[in-house]
């Protein structure tokens, strides 16, 4: 595998990947049209008038799109039931803890063995500012938030493909010091060679240099950049008079700087959708799921697969198998509000039309792998006063290691090892939790020497391989959201789908959620029609 | 007063006072040759061997300095007793919450009146990453952190004086995304019209556009800086196809953003106090003082103010005054260690040599306001989606408001209606407590719409009018930080001298904690000789 995946892992991919972690500002694919927004599209459930009071709808899946529907529905006076195909409730919103128990397809059973009040979200992790329909339920349910820390620019940045700078442990504070004061040099430079006078006016020339002596903390009237407080000092001021005022630290060198083409590990501004400020709940993800489950879980019929579905004029009917005894069953309603993920559904015996049937099968879904690390010792904040954020790697099958942002001090803590994607998530997905760890270890190894010998737990999962979920989100293309999405999003009849994949902000609970919210609204009218 | 503001108050103070929070990339002077160390050199106490067993230590000021002295000479086996003119212990260390009294001098007496679990941290309220002394003690005592949110692009900056982005409500990620990439544009540009062949080989020439492109998100062959979706979006992205991908936004002029200096009030990277992560304790900045007393406060003699030191060769005698008998007193010891303020000390009867004593004049203390409004909605959140971090303004005698890193999503909040320094903060505390509030909610209404409406309570402070601590830190120049300074450090005979005034870090409790580690081991070393 490790020839495998030399051969097929290149810087590109590294820097492709690293965004589905938001530590780059480099963009996924499917996040090229994303944009911060300063209001948000959706921060409320639709205002529904009038009463679904005595309609029947029955909601496949108690993920955060079909309780989300359920709660809203409920309010209006349908009657909902909920069918889940695993014993809890939440979806891909999980958090693995002490006892928590995962079988990936045709892979060993792992039974979480971490301390009690440890744990790592393996599913969901973030929930940025502008996700107001995620930040509306935190609030209304009154789950307690805690800042997830997305950017840490005195976190580390370790490349093995990167020139001159490779294999170093690198500050992303120092990285962009550098390179931003010496281009800012280098342009105040042509602006005092008078080689922008056709661009700019004298007057919009001295606002330059006097903004990039600013930018670029460029010193003396020839306005060249000496490095600077922010990228680091070598002795930090303190008490008495030594260490005294600080001792600086030189910069990087500008063409050293270049040919290691570090300048792409960070953003000008964070892009959509990793802006801060971040937010995790406190206690682990569950806690969202939880407290949907609180309000709704009298609801869900758990344990129970979804064996077929179909549909008359006269309404809708839903076998299933309990999971437990084996039986088989039959449920029958007047709306069916299906969030099974289209990995799954593509599997499950439908009446849906060939054309339907054949947009549920259009979409791929993201291979995702992560792995938690139980450590004995903080040694990040120990020993390199590192708190939270992303160590951004290209090593091999990692991508990053992130810090947790809980829990400060404390003596022990979780760690994500790795959290890989598409050809690196395969990859890792066909070894066994033990060699995960093993793979996890030796890669951080390299990063932290206290690494390995502050190993006690791991609890890995590869989305891909997780039953009931298949993928980590649905990863749309250009031609199949212009075919298959619009179709889908219209439902069939008396089946309307909801989930993350039916929003543009897929991978993402508010796309679950704004989803359910645009879908409820479509089944109230067509139930009122 | 308001004339005499408008006259006082120019835009460069702004942006100078601007740097006593943070919000801006500008350094206080007593800041420009700080720095950001990867190491801190002050992590742990000093390591003492030998015993002070029998020996009497002294030690005036119950703040973090005196306490942290008698934590660790009390180890030594040190005898250690505290004088402390306070009815409590911290000294700047306060925690603003309700019944909270504070009677400035000349002043008339606030209680705070906020409610049940809100507070303002109305003196030291930050700790940054690499204040490695706090942290340790905030590790060692178990006083649990949360992370205080000192940067967010999402926040606003509003400007009087900003040409023509005057009296908007900027965003900081739009005016960061624009200006970097109009710059980048520019120096594409230069590159490509091979204005730059004598500075840079055609190869570095090709990896600079390439960085360029990335740093400004430049858009197809020629490079053009089109806006990007860091700068925030019109319509954001969400569920089905409306608003489907999001709705891009327009970039700022380039000419506009240059006449408007904008540019100045972010850095490219946060500059050496002020660096992220920044954290701060859960319940108030006044849980490490009482961590401390707690520890410590059987040793602490308060509410007891001393009027006199003396010392000959056979030991240090205090003459003191009980505040609340108004009993005179005296104690002895054979070392003192004085934390008083110079700003106060210099008050106190003493028999230092005269070159002491004007070296105890000679630094002058900076001039602090803050205040606190208890607002019964979080309409900054609720309304602007903006979770903490600092609103920059040049609305004369604010500086800052800034917003609640903690209780997020609860109904109410406390704000920091302002945090003014040297002039401002001299000419608000010249005005009552009601009057205070009514000029910060006159300034706030003019950014938020909801800010009086939503305004329940108030409680402000000016430092340099508060008896015991008189001025907010000391304010070394050039001059006496050559002169005075090492003097100090010396202290005199028995008695030695710390505080954050001994120290780089002046305003910080690192100073404070750094300060008394380095004076407890040349006492250690005075007693042992």
């Amino acid at each position: 595998m490790d020839s495998a995946n030399k051969t097929s892992f290149t810087r590109r991919d590294f820097l492709y990947r690293a965004a589905a972690v938001g530590g780059t500002g480099l963009l996924l694919n499917t996040m090229n049209a994303w944009g911060m927004g300063i209001a948000s599209t959706a921060a409320a459930p639709p205002q529904l008038s009038g009463s679904g009071k005595g309609k029947r709808v029955l909601i496949l899946g108690a993920g955060l799109a079909g309780m989300t529907a359920a709660f809203e529905l409920g309010k209006l006076g349908y009657d909902c039931q909920i069918i889940e195909a695993r014993a809890f409730a939440g979806g891909r919103c999980q958090t693995a803890r002490q006892g928590f128990t995962l079988q990936e397809l045709g892979g060993e059973a792992q039974t979480c063995q971490f301390d009690r009040g440890e744990y790592i979200n393996h599913g969901p992790w973030r929930i940025p500012y502008h996700h107001q329909s995620t930040l509306h339920y935190t609030r209304l349910f009154e789950v307690p938030l805690e800042v997830m820390v997305n950017d840490n620019d005195h976190s580390i940045v370790y490349l093995e493909d990167a020139g001159p700078l490779s294999r170093q442990r690198l500050r992303p504070a120092a990285l962009k010091a550098d390179l931003r004061g010496h281009t800012a040099e280098l342009l105040a430079k042509s602006v005092k060679n008078h080689q922008l006078d056709a661009e700019l006016s004298a007057d919009d020339q001295h606002l330059l240099l006097d903004y990039l002596a600013h930018e670029g903390q460029l010193a003396g009237a020839d306005l060249r950049y000496k490095g600077r407080s922010g990228r680091g000092f070598s002795v930090n001021p303190g008490a008495g008079q030594l260490p005294g005022a600080g001792t600086p630290s030189d910069p990087l060198g500008f063409k050293q700087l270049l040919a290691s083409k570090v300048g792409k590990v960070y953003s000008a501004v964070q892009d959509f959708p990793m802006q801060n400020t971040m937010f995790q709940p406190v206690g682990g993800m569950d806690q969202l799921a939880k407290a949907f489950e609180k309000r709704i879980g009298k609801k869900v019929r758990y344990q129970t697969e979804v064996t077929s579905i179909r549909q008359d004029a006269a309404g809708v009917s839903v076998t299933f198998k309990d999971t437990r005894s084996g039986k088989a069953g039959k449920l029958a309603a007047d709306y069916c509000l299906c969030t099974i993920p289209l990995s799954v559904l593509r599997n499950i015996d439908t009446d849906f039309s060939d054309k339907f049937k054949q947009a549920v099968k259009a979409v791929a879904y993201a291979p995702v792998g992560k792995i938690g690390l139980q450590m004995k010792r903080r040694f990040w904040e120990e020993e390199d006063h590192i708190y939270g954020g992303h160590v951004l790697t290209d090593l091999q099958g990692i991508n990053t290691i992130s810090l947790p942002s809980t829990g400060w001090q404390k003596k022990k803590g979780v760690l994500l090892g790795y959290y890989n994607y598409q050809t690196a998530a395969i990859e890792m997905s066909a070894l066994t939790p033990a060699e995960r760890a093993e793979f996890a270890l030796a890669a951080g190894q390299q990063i932290f020497p206290a690494y390995r010998a502050s190993f006690e737990a791991a609890f890995s999962v590869a989305w891909h391989r997780v039953q009931y979920s298949l993928g980590g989100w649905a990863e749309w293309n250009e031609k199949n959201r212009a075919s298959a999405y619009p179709l889908l999003l219209e439902g069939e009849g008396r089946v309307l789908l909801a989930g993350e994949h039916m929003s543009h902000l897929t991978g993402w609970q508010a796309g679950a959620i704004e989803s359910a919210w645009q879908q409820i609204a479509q089944l109230h009218e067509r139930a009122g029609a």
